[in-house]
């Protein structure tokens, strides 16, 4: 049995949860991996902070260098977060042939096509299971699991934070500002939630999903994104009366070898699995031309949940059971965007209205020029002065139509607010 | 780019489903394997009969040992079922030095851990993603994935037939011969539906889920298993109220180092994922140490999902990342099973009773004597003599506790028929 030692790069949330996973899983780990799992080293900010993990048996150090450039550690992981001096310390690594797992998504969807290049050419291994979906094994689901699928779409719920914030609102009749106020009073939004509310993160994870998927280079510039922050409690109310869940959902879809990308509140079906996947967990709903449709759920977030991911890639690497061609695919294929305004979609439209008749005669007519059927309509007063929220679901048409029926809805003298149009996805 | 001899024993639903799948996903598992995979020969019953799949290219024969000792071939694909030849075409293809990919989970039940040690000897690949849950790769998951955890429990749907009696029992109100009829018609249940509706099936893939996620021997005679067709349409209404859902579930649990199994129908919480698993469909609740509870969910069932997980592991044989470890920890360990009385678990009863008074005092009381409290109770009128329903839940208790609190209370007077007990799984 061999020892191998590991080098922690950040010793916080997630390389706390590795050394307390590592530690009280040692035996198990032991008889998966077949050899002694010994973290040596960690690189820390301040070494005189009170950590979540006990550190005695590990060299501390200011000094992220002294790892990476470490003759006696063989796998680095990279768990400190950040674009900047992480990818500097995961290319020192590599270049010193040390395989690498990291957790940070950020990285590998900005530039993993560089990084990954890089590993090969040092035939040295780049994991980052725990970087989309926590401890979900999505990656290694896509890469060997379904391995013998044209995959057709990818949806998932990968930010717990906007799912917190949606099922909060959802559940408890609140609206964005006081659920967001109870995500960061529960620790599970940063002060900032930028990047959590407006599908950034989200972005990222889809990146490296839609990479997996469909063995193309990461493209994380070309996915569309919007957030949360517009979905008011109307929405959610009307959305559950229609039959629908509001979720915020990352989106990947080959329609005649073109790539659709993008992440956006979505409507739902409320008897789908996928809008039964609540709070802070993750759920992903991936379609393959032989598998059908599968579902993989689970926490996306918390020290030891990404701790799984991490540790299982490190397993991967030390028993020999890792894949060198890290997306799955032997050969990456070129796959462009496809144009957004031929998107075939069904939406959701909610207008604010001054009630008089002939409102939704006039509508239907309006949707009616560019083909439009509305499926299902509601309809609610609003206050004392008659004005009325109008519902609808329209049927399968695309962006362009939409867009060009709303501008011309818009122009009625009646329509109080900006119309507000929220994509549907029934999932079929 | 190698050229990989495959040869098939049997070629019906997913014999059949396989080679469609390797037609129409060519280029993908030609870019995934990197190797050109060329089904040669197939062994079949009736060389006359038609197939859901061209055989052109083909060599059919009806002696399947031809497969198993034909030089030119490297991997075997067994796929006709059955334990008798199936196992001895097996053993001769591992002696021979191919690598065995099989959907046969009675087999790999019943004689898996000689098999696995016949092919440890030759050094060859034994795999059966397909024989659990179909196309959800939930095998190379608890492989895998989720390597870094202790497992603790494993809790499946994993036979489509009696999940879909039981979704059509609850959705549609119908009794359990209605639905099994409709389970027929639909090509879902076989004529004798015995070994999916007694839990047979399900025993066999449980064993199969808990050797992965336990590291032991596979140990089918040692589950208990429980069939749906005693549970009635009244509890299915009963357990709705109550807010539960009735699913026929297998269980692995790890308790003090002892392992207990068993399938049997369960009431779950209507909240919980697993409990919007319906019709045909399969989910796999796992809960690790690390990761927290995942779920897992696709077709059980059906040629291109079976098809997607033979395949999965021929391209894991082909591109060499199989592992030949194959329950994924380099030793087993020996758990024997727990004792089935000191099992905790909530309970549901449902008595049929003599209206009178005084009754619910009585019961309470009786289950007082040990220990057991009522956590939920409703009582129906179910006929013009006043007979009653009472259908309760009780808190935590144990399976020694309840059977002599039942049995005390059936010898009251105006106790009618036998009192209905039924498992209780929170899941948490």
């Amino acid at each position: 049995m061999l020892l191998v030692n590991i080098g922690i790069l950040g010793l916080g949330t997630v390389g706390g949860g590795v050394v307390n996973v590592l530690n009280k899983n040692q035996k198990q780990i032991i008889r998966r991996s077949g050899n002694n799992i010994n973290v040596t080293h960690a690189a820390v900010r301040d070494i005189t902070q009170t950590r979540i993990c006990p550190t005695k048996n590990i060299k501390l150090t200011q000094d992220p260098f002294q790892i990476v450039n470490n003759d006696d550690i063989s796998v680095v992981l990279e768990l400190m977060g950040g674009v900047g001096l992480a990818k500097n310390l995961i290319e020192q690594a590599i270049k010193n042939g040390k395989h690498v797992v990291t957790a940070n998504k950020a990285l590998i969807a900005t530039y993993g096509n560089e990084l990954l290049a890089l590993a090969k050419d040092y035939n040295t291994h780049l994991l980052f299971e725990a970087a989309v979906a926590g401890g979900i094994p999505i990656l290694k689901s896509l890469k060997d699991g379904l391995s013998a699928n044209q995959i057709e779409l990818v949806a998932g719920i990968i930010n717990g934070t906007s799912n917190f914030i949606l099922t909060e609102m959802h559940n408890k009749d609140r609206n964005f500002q006081d659920a967001l106020k109870e995500a960061k009073a529960l620790g599970y939004a940063e002060a900032n939630p930028t990047f959590d509310v407006e599908g950034i993160d989200t972005a990222h994870k889809l990146a490296i999903l839609a990479s997996m998927a469909f063995g193309c280079e990461l493209q994380f510039n070309q996915i569309t994104t919007e957030g949360i922050s517009n979905i008011s409690s109307e929405d959610i109310t009307y959305a559950t009366k229609l039959g629908y869940t509001i979720k915020h959902i990352g989106i990947a879809k080959k329609l005649n070898d073109k790539l659709q990308m993008h992440v956006r509140p979505t409507l739902v079906p409320t008897t789908h699995l996928l809008s039964n996947v609540n709070g802070v967990m993750n759920g992903i709903l991936i379609k393959g031309n032989a598998v059908g449709e599968t579902l993989y759920y689970g926490a996306g977030a918390g020290d030891e949940a990404t701790a799984s991911s991490v540790i299982a890639d490190l397993i991967d690497i030390i028993r020999n059971t890792a894949n060198h061609d890290i997306f799955g695919w032997k050969s990456l294929i070129n796959i462009t965007k496809c144009n957004t305004n031929s998107i075939a979609s069904i939406f959701y439209l909610r207008l604010l209205v001054t009630n008089k008749s002939g409102i939704v005669k006039d509508i239907k007519k309006t949707l009616a020029n560019y083909d439009i059927n509305i499926e299902a309509i509601l309809q609610k007063k609003i206050n004392q002065k008659n004005d009325l929220h109008i519902a609808l679901i329209t049927n399968l048409t695309n962006n362009s139509k939409i867009n060009k029926a709303v501008t011309d809805i818009q122009k009625y003298d009646y329509i109080i607010d900006e119309i507000k149009i929220i994509f549907v996805e029934t999932l079929n």
